[in-house]
């Protein structure tokens, strides 16, 4: 009931600005990871989801940062957009964005770059043999801050794009990566999540599954809502 | 001047349709090589320059066939469309599409594809390190096209997206793949080709580099239109 009459409020034009003096920075779409100068690793991410937390909790009043992948969104109103491609980019653009009080971790970082981005184009060399790709384990963004002592934001939150055991394997990404609360959701093929309109949450904030809040399907805006709404709660 | 009045009668409401009972086959965008569920290897390619000239082949009044693999971009007027992801889907929808009089290939197909494509989302094991992906050559749909015996289409047109010595590499490519002409252009990063609107085109139509075309930068739908010029004048 304090979420509904929250999200009420939020509604309003008029809305009061209950995250007033906060200071948040979320993270939204992909990551591009260059194998040479016009290939690279990508994902499926829309930025869609991102976008909207970014947007909502700006409505409520907070001064956002959005670092984002490359998306074809509309720019968020009320926000500031810093644009990146890699997974190093962005933690750049995060740690540069701090200190602050909220951090939303939506993006999709490649957990793997091309260990030798190549200058120019690779060619074919007609022998049909190529070589595997190198790869190189990405900085860890969502535990990197998490773990960054004196400016750790209040409340860290991550995401879990899981295809399988969806709430078991975001739990432990939560102990694992040290942040707050974990968003999980399901991103199998099937589920149409990636790049898609709605979004289904399980919202995991301690280490006892009974407290898992398993929310309804609903548009990716709701699903901001709703995380607006609970942070607010959070800082009231 | 044949090349301008035919530009000036694509350009009436009215036109007449020179490529009429011709049917052609452009390929456009990008293609996906999935690496994962969610991860795939992708390239900068927008599908703007396949798109316009689907377009404008079909307002010359040509039976287009447009084999697109994913764009942000609206479909175009008066072409069936079908959507791919991979190159192997590509050359799959290309050849059904035969018999065709003209085939471009303008879509930025992946040389190579994962493997082996995972079915589950591959997860960080903890240990910092991660196998090298195995890459395998793709199809190759313009030297497939164009030796394809009797079904080969009359007029085979392929890209060269380069990042180096143009000209020349796009020289070698029309020997090797068996194709009839050649659009070389500059991909190089700083060009801002690849996505952009504008494009630099050096037509190449046989192995003597004294009659290659050096057109002006232009836009993509000019370069369309001027390729469209040239295809009616070949037919004429």
């Amino acid at each position: 009931e304090i979420i509904a009459s929250v999200l009420d409020f939020l509604e309003a034009a008029d809305a009061p600005k209950p995250l007033l003096g906060k200071k948040a920075i979320v993270t939204s779409g992909p990551t591009f990871e260059p194998i040479d100068p016009v290939r690279f690793i990508a994902n499926r991410s829309s930025g869609k989801q991102g976008h909207a937390i970014a947007e909502s909790l700006a409505q409520a009043g907070a001064d956002v940062t959005l670092v984002s992948g490359p998306v074809s969104l509309p720019d968020p109103a009320g926000v500031t957009l810093v644009r990146v491609e890699t997974a190093r980019e962005m933690l750049a653009a995060v740690t540069n964005a701090l200190p602050a009080d909220i951090a939303v971790f939506a993006a999709a970082v490649a957990d793997w770059r091309a260990a030798d981005a190549a200058d120019q184009k690779m060619k074919k060399d007609g022998s049909g043999v190529i070589a595997d790709l190198k790869l190189l384990e990405n900085p860890d963004i969502l535990a990197t801050i998490s773990a960054s002592g004196p400016t750790r934001p209040a409340l860290v939150i991550g995401f879990a794009a899981e295809t399988q055991n969806v709430a078991e394997h975001a739990r432990a990404k939560r102990t694992r990566k040290g942040c707050d609360w974990i968003l999980a959701n399901d991103v199998a093929p099937d589920t149409g999540t990636f790049g898609g309109d709605q979004n289904e949450i399980c919202l995991i904030t301690d280490d006892d599954e009974k407290t898992d809040e398993r929310w309804p399907r609903q548009s990716k805006t709701g699903v901001a809502r709703m995380l607006t709404a609970r942070i607010i709660d959070h800082f009231a």
